[in-house]
């Protein structure tokens, strides 16, 4: 669709006017509005604070003193709980600390530095290692690959997940290409959850690499907005299923369960490559923090209750993604300058401004006092090719601030298409 | 001394006699008793029971909500409280997880990957990269190097610390030696204390390799047995004064005065050091888990309670230590077969057993039922070069056990030496 189709120059110029001036308002009331990170709220992390009501024995369920030292890959009721929740068998799960991202860095880096389940040799022995990164995605994901040297294909995600047949056509042909990032449900910031069809062509696809890799980070598994929820099709099985049980290493935690700061994680695979996960984390440390996963496992109890803990979370959060959509609809639906995503889950909306104007749009907010998620910072390298994508964390402010922060980023963008299209 | 001097060969026989069937006696008892590890026992645990006496709000002191993302390299109070213990800055300091282990290996690894501060290329770009190893020593350190494929010299220890002569002329001559690991307090096993001399050597030596690191584990700074301390100079003042700032990273935790499984850790260096650090690590993760800072900071207050907090520890363990070397003084003094050093903090005696005793006395003990650390872990590789160190881990067992596993381990001390001079 064309931006401002059957408007006239003169038109246009006199609405940009009328915006400058709502514009001026705003930045006159010296706002202060952060809609940047995908944050809990206050009322969110209440939902949790019986967290500690429980801490008179700490000691698991088969008498281990979970104060002291010992077991590496997470005691067993900690294992039971993520075995239900994600249908898998305990021994094809490895507990981690307060930070899956964590989880997700070390792995990369001893597969740079030691080779993964399967590696003929470390990913450094290389002269060049590549990931498939689908975009627009979780800047995290791209800051670790950068970091650590790895070069980054961008992939662009479609309605169903991420384009397959460029990724078949790549990985087909290309053993240095090791790696693949994805969040494969609710995704950060697309929403989309992957197609049956999508899961099973990545299971199932030829791969040069013997050991390529699907780093899945499921976070947002059981975030569900709305009773109709999305479906995913669970990736180890289904490489089980293909005769590539090695390839995909799942990643979840807490985070947004109970507490950002202080959650528990899991690597979960095949049971073959938590045993060599295992073999890997035993030089790095003696074991993660145990009381922490005691505790945890006495708040969330079961797959059930979790479920229940969430629908809370949605009642809060829902609200707010819907003043989002609400609000974009209002101000500049049929426009042809924006469009947007209504996800059923997660934390975040994406939202594509015209072409050339996504870093303009922010920096318009931000002088305006709104902080949102840098322009490009879902791309590799922070480069979005057509400065375009801007990720709206809806869930942090409280919801006057952010129907607020939505009005005026729906003037900044339309000042900035505004702007391209009359000059 | 010679074992055995002024005994015959009928005598010695004899008194082998006595002794296998005392140690045929304790066989049969079929006893479990397990001295491998530095564990605290639980009343040591106790002492930190009130640690979620307080969570009714988990708000630190700046406002900061410790239960959200946010702050990659810790609260402030926690800052605060490790720079009262160690009299250093707080922006010299980067508080992590339950693991200071983990912080170490994350180092080294980076260090590999991406090099540290001060490095012309990542370590990982050498040949060979060697790392000096005071021995007897730490086997997870030495674990954590052979994981890594660095190459390990053993460094003799003396009575005031690792034999600096030999240190000095390797490092001088050798640019792929790139770092040395060190318990620099109450050493693991040794219980050596560094001298002021060895700290300022260390921290004034030339080095071949400018980004040469020493890896200061200071694992038991706060932990004393009695009243009359050793005292450790701060290696970070001496590097800045020996014009090398940036030679020494300084690792510590709360897992032996909190909760072994559940603590917080830091690692300290010069403010230049910790910025790079802060760098390295805001890929890796957003955050360690704030919670258990702030209830930690909640609980330990400041440093003069961790000192009374620490001799309510030595008062549970002292007599542990020296029940052993009541024990081993009993039944070993003067036949020259064995020697023992009586530390004076920290958590292990090093007992050394007459040359090619230690593997077999471990295995006699294993077989009576004692549990030892295996021989040879205090070496890298797992290999003593003796075949004489043995580690005993006084504190995690029941005293009576404790004295019940001793008579037993003098037995089989004096068993292996006898088997040695006889056959």
């Amino acid at each position: 669709m064309q931006a401002f189709q059957g408007y006239s120059r003169e038109e246009l110029i006199e609405r940009r006017n009328e915006l400058l001036k709502e514009y001026e308002n705003y930045k006159n009331q010296g706002l202060k509005l952060d809609m940047s990170r995908g944050k809990p709220c206050s009322e969110q992390l209440d939902l949790s604070n019986g967290l500690f009501d429980d801490t008179s024995n700490l000691f698991s369920v088969d008498g281990t003193d979970c104060r002291n030292y010992g077991i590496l890959d997470g005691i067993k009721e900690a294992k039971a709980l993520f075995s239900e929740v994600f249908n898998l068998k305990p021994e094809q799960i490895f507990v981690g600390g307060n930070s899956s991202l964590n989880l997700m860095y070390d792995l990369v880096i001893k597969a740079i530095v030691l080779g993964l389940n399967g590696s003929e040799k470390p990913w450094g022995k290389y002269e060049k290692v590549k990931f498939l990164c689908p975009v627009p995605g979780y800047d995290r994901h791209f800051a670790i690959t950068e970091q650590l040297g790895i070069e980054m294909i961008n992939i662009p995600m479609k309605s169903d997940g991420p384009d397959m047949d460029m990724i078949e056509e790549l990985v087909a042909n290309d053993e240095t290409i090791k790696g693949m990032w994805s969040i494969p449900m609710y995704s950060n910031p697309t929403g989309i959850t992957y197609s049956d069809t999508v899961v099973k062509r990545l299971a199932s696809m030829k791969t040069k690499a013997p050991d390529f890799t699907i780093f899945w980070d499921n976070a947002y598994g059981v975030h569900h907005l709305y009773e109709t929820e999305d479906k995913l099709l669970d990736i180890i099985s289904e490489c089980e299923k293909a005769g590539n049980p090695n390839r995909a290493y799942m990643f979840s935690s807490t985070s947004k369960i109970t507490f950002p700061g202080a959650g528990i994680s899991i690597i979960a695979s095949s049971k073959e490559n938590i045993a060599y996960v295992n073999k890997l984390f035993s030089k790095q440390t003696i074991g993660f923090d145990k009381i922490n996963m005691l505790l945890h496992v006495r708040f969330l109890k079961n797959a059930e209750n979790i479920r229940n803990h969430m629908k809370k979370h949605a009642g809060i959060i829902r609200p707010k993604f819907e003043a989002v959509n609400e609000i974009l609809t209002r101000n500049l639906a049929g426009k042809g300058i924006a469009s947007w995503n209504n996800p059923k889950g997660g934390y975040f909306i994406s939202l594509d401004v015209c072409k050339g104007c996504a870093k303009k749009t922010v920096a318009l907010a931000k002088e305006a006092g709104v902080t949102l998620t840098p322009a490009g910072a879902t791309f590799p390298y922070g480069k979005d090719p057509d400065d375009s994508n801007i990720r709206i964390a809806p869930t942090y402010p409280p919801i006057d601030e952010l129907k607020k922060a939505m009005e005026i980023l729906s003037v900044c963008i339309e000042l900035a298409a505004l702007d391209k299209v009359i000059e």
